[in-house]
C-alpha cells in the first residue's frame, strides 16, 4: 500500500504512541484529582502544553487543548462573544474549511453579516480585500493559513497587520500548515490558531487552539471548569500527551520535513507533467505547502481515479475528506474559477514523513496506466483527441 | 498503590489497548476517504456503534460519539433548539454534574426559566416534585442516573414515565452508572442518556449520547458533518473503537462487577464502622451504585484525609474530581442537608473491577491509622471526646 492521503489524516509516529501508551495502564489518574495519580496526569497536560506552544511560538498558558481542529474553529467562533450578535460582521474566505464556514454560515442565518472574500485562480485572498470590507461593525477575521484541497498559503502575516492596525482579532486555521511550513504566532501578529494533532502524526480525536493572552473568548463546553475554564471535560490525557510528543517531533524534523515533502512533491509533479497529458498543478506553485499536490486531470472523473488507484493500493483523495458527507462539488475550486469538468477532474496526492521516491515513481506509472484507460472510455475523448 | 478512585477515572482495560493499537499504526485513515484505509476506520467506528448501543439496549443509529462526558450533556441541551428560548422552562436536580448545571445556568441568564430540584437526605428527587414543576413552558428534563459523587440512584423509570404523559423529553446523564447498574434505554424510556468511555475503562477523551430516534436535536459542533451531521470533526477512531470494546467488557461482566462491587462495599462498610467511630454512609444505602462508597468521618477534614491517603499509597477523593477548579463546598452535600462539618469530613472511595478484598482491608487499616491522628490535632476533639 502507498498512503497518499496525509492530508486526510496521518499515520501516529510510533514515538508518539510510546509516549502514549503507560497513560491506559498505569498513569491513568483524572489530572483533577489531587492524589499522586491525579499530579502525574496533571504535570504530563502541562509538559504537553509547552510542546505544543514551543511548536509555533506561543506561551504554554496560550494553549487551550480541544477534541481537534474543527473544535477548535467553532471555539473561536461561538467563544467570540460579539461575533454572536445580529449587529456584527465576520471576515473570511470564500475556500475556508467547513468547519469555518459552518458556524459562520449559523451566525448568517442568525442576521450576522458575514464577508465571504474571493480568491484569485491561486486560491490566495486579495489582501486590499480585507482593508476594503473592514468596517466599525466587524468582530473578527478568519483566514486559513494552508488550504486543505489545494496547499495555498495566504499571506497571514500582511492580513495581521491590517487587523492590527484596525484592532480586530485575525483567526487563522493553521491545521494544514503547522509542521509543513515555519510558523511563530508572535512574528505572524494572529491572535488565534487552530491546530489539529491526527494531520502531524499524532492521534486523532485531540487539537489545540491559541488564544493569545490578552483576547478574551468564553468557553464552549461548559461543566468541570478544566483547561481553565475555557474547555470543560476530563482531559483527553492519553492523546494530548501523543500531541505534544508529535508536536515536539515536527518542531525538531520541520527543515527535514519541509525539504523531503519538497523533493517528493517536485519529483511527482515533473514526472507527472511528463509522462501524462493534459494535467495542470492547482494552487499557487510555490506559496503552497509541499506535501500537497493538487492536479487536474482533463476527462478524468476524480472518484473513479481515486477507486482505480485504491484497486492498485494507491491511497488518495479528490479533495477534502470531510467534505464526503456533504457530496458537494469543490467549493474552493469554484471560488479559484474551476469549471465543473476542471473540478470534476481534480486529485489530491499529499505526502507524509514515510513516503518515498520510490513511491512517487509507483504512483506515477499506475497514475499514467488509470488515466489511459478512464480517457480511453471518457466523454472527453473526442474533445482532447485522448 | 490502592487505586479507590474510579469514579473520577479508570484504568484501560488491557483487551480495550490492544483492540485500539491497530489504529494508531496500521488503520490510520480518515474515516471520510474513500479508499481502503478510510472504509477500515468508517467499519471499525460502526462496529463499536453497536457495541456502546448494546451495553443501554438502544439501536446503534440512536448513538452520537462525543469527546465525553461533558460534552454530551452539553449537546443535549445546546441542540434542543426550544431550551434556549427565553420562554422556555428546564426541569433539573440540584444535585447534577456540573457538566449539567454550567449549561443549564448559561441559559438562566438568558432568561430561560430552570427549576433545580430538591432532594432528600439521600440524594433522591421526590417524583411528585416532577409532576407539579411541570408547565406548559418546559421543554426539557433532566435527571442524572446515579450521583458522582454519593452514588444515589433516582427513580428514572418513574420519571419517564411522568415525562413521556406530558410528551417533555427526558435526558439522563448516567456517566457513572453505565456498568454499574443494568441499564435499558427502551424499558426506562428515556429520550437522551449520557455516556463517558473513561469511568468504564475505556480511554478517556471519547463519550456518547443516546438520542432516541424521535428526538430531533441540532449539532453544537459544525463543520464536516460527521456524526450523521450531529457532532463534526474527523472521528476519534482508536478511541472510538476502545470505547466499544470497553462497552462490550461491561456488558460481559456487568453481573460479576455489580457483585464483586456490592462484595466491596459491604465488606469496607462494615469493617469502617466497626473499626472506626462517629463515620456514616452517605447516599442512599440499596439505591445505589455499589462501586461507590461514600463516608462521612465527623472532626476530620476530607482534603486533609486525601493526603494522608496518598502519603500511605491510597488514591481517594472527597468528591467529584472536577470540583477541584472551583474549590467550592459540594453542592450535592448541601442539597442533601449537610452543615459545613459533615461536608468537610466527607470521602468517596470507589472501586473497580481491578480492586480486591485484601485491598479493602488495607484501606481500612490505613483509615484507622490516619483518622485518628487526625482526630487527635482535630478542633472538633472535645467535642466528640476523641
Amino acid at each position: 500500500m502507498i498512503y497518499l492521503d496525509n492530508a486526510a489524516s496521518t499515520v501516529v509516529h510510533p514515538a508518539v504512541v510510546k509516549e502514549m501508551l503507560p497513560y491506559f495502564d498505569t498513569q491513568y489518574g483524572n489530572p483533577s484529582s489531587i492524589h499522586r495519580f491525579g499530579r502525574k496526569t496533571k504535570n504530563a497536560i502541562e509538559k504537553a502544553r509547552k510542546q505544543v506552544a514551543a511548536l509555533i511560538g506561543a506561551e504554554p498558558s496560550e494553549i487551550t487543548f480541544t477534541s481537534g481542529g474543527t473544535e477548535s474553529n467553532n471555539t473561536i467562533f461561538y467563544g467570540c462573544p460579539s461575533a454572536k450578535s445580529e449587529l456584527s460582521h465576520i471576515i473570511t474566505s470564500s475556500i475556508e474549511h467547513d468547519a469555518v464556514l459552518e458556524p459562520v454560515r449559523e451566525f448568517e442565518k442568525n442576521g450576522v453579516r458575514v464577508t465571504y472574500l474571493p480568491v484569485d485562480e491561486h486560491g490566495i485572498v486579495n489582501i486590499d480585500d480585507i482593508t476594503s470590507s473592514i468596517n466599525p461593525e466587524t468582530v473578527i477575521v478568519s483566514i486559513m493559513f494552508a488550504n486543505n484541497e489545494v496547499g495555498t498559503i495566504q499571506p497571514i502575516k500582511e492580513i495581521s497587520k491590517i487587523c492590527n492596525k484596525y484592532q480586530i482579532p485575525l483567526h487563522t486555521d493553521a491545521v494544514q500548515a503547522v509542521g509543513k511550513v515555519p510558523i511563530d504566532v508572535k512574528e505572524l501578529g494572529v491572535d488565534a490558531l487552530s491546530i489539529s494533532s491526527h494531520k502531524i502524526n499524532g492521534p486523532k480525536g485531540v487539537g489545540a487552539l491559541f488564544i493569545k493572552k490578552k483576547l478574551i473568548i468564553t468557553p464552549n463546553i461548559l461543566g468541570g471548569g478544566q483547561e481553565n475554564g475555557l474547555r470543560s471535560g476530563t482531559e483527553n490525557v492519553a492523546s494530548i500527551v501523543g500531541f505534544g510528543k508529535a508536536c515536539e517531533i515536527a518542531k525538531e524534523r520541520l527543515d527535514k520535513n519541509i525539504s523531503h515533502f519538497k523533493k517528493l512533491h517536485n519529483s511527482m509533479l515533473s514526472k507527472v507533467t511528463k509522462e501524462i497529458s493534459h494535467v495542470k498543478l492547482n494552487g499557487h506553485p510555490e506559496k503552497r505547502i509541499f506535501n500537497n499536490i493538487h492536479l487536474t486531470f482533463l476527462g478524468v472523473n476524480g472518484e473513479d481515479l481515486i477507486i482505480k488507484l485504491d484497486e492498485h493500493g494507491i491511497a488518495a483523495s479528490t479533495g477534502s475528506a470531510c467534505s464526503i458527507h456533504t457530496q458537494k462539488e469543490s467549493h474552493v475550486l469554484q471560488a479559484m474559477g474551476f469549471n465543473h469538468e476542471q473540478i470534476t477532474g481534480s486529485l489530491r496526492l499529499s505526502f507524509g514523513y514515510m513516503n518515498t521516491l520510490n513511491e512517487v515513481n509507483e504512483t506515477v506509472e499506475v497514475l499514467k496506466k488509470v488515466i489511459s484507460e478512464l480517457r480511453s472510455v471518457s466523454p472527453y475523448k473526442t474533445k482532447y483527441n485522448f
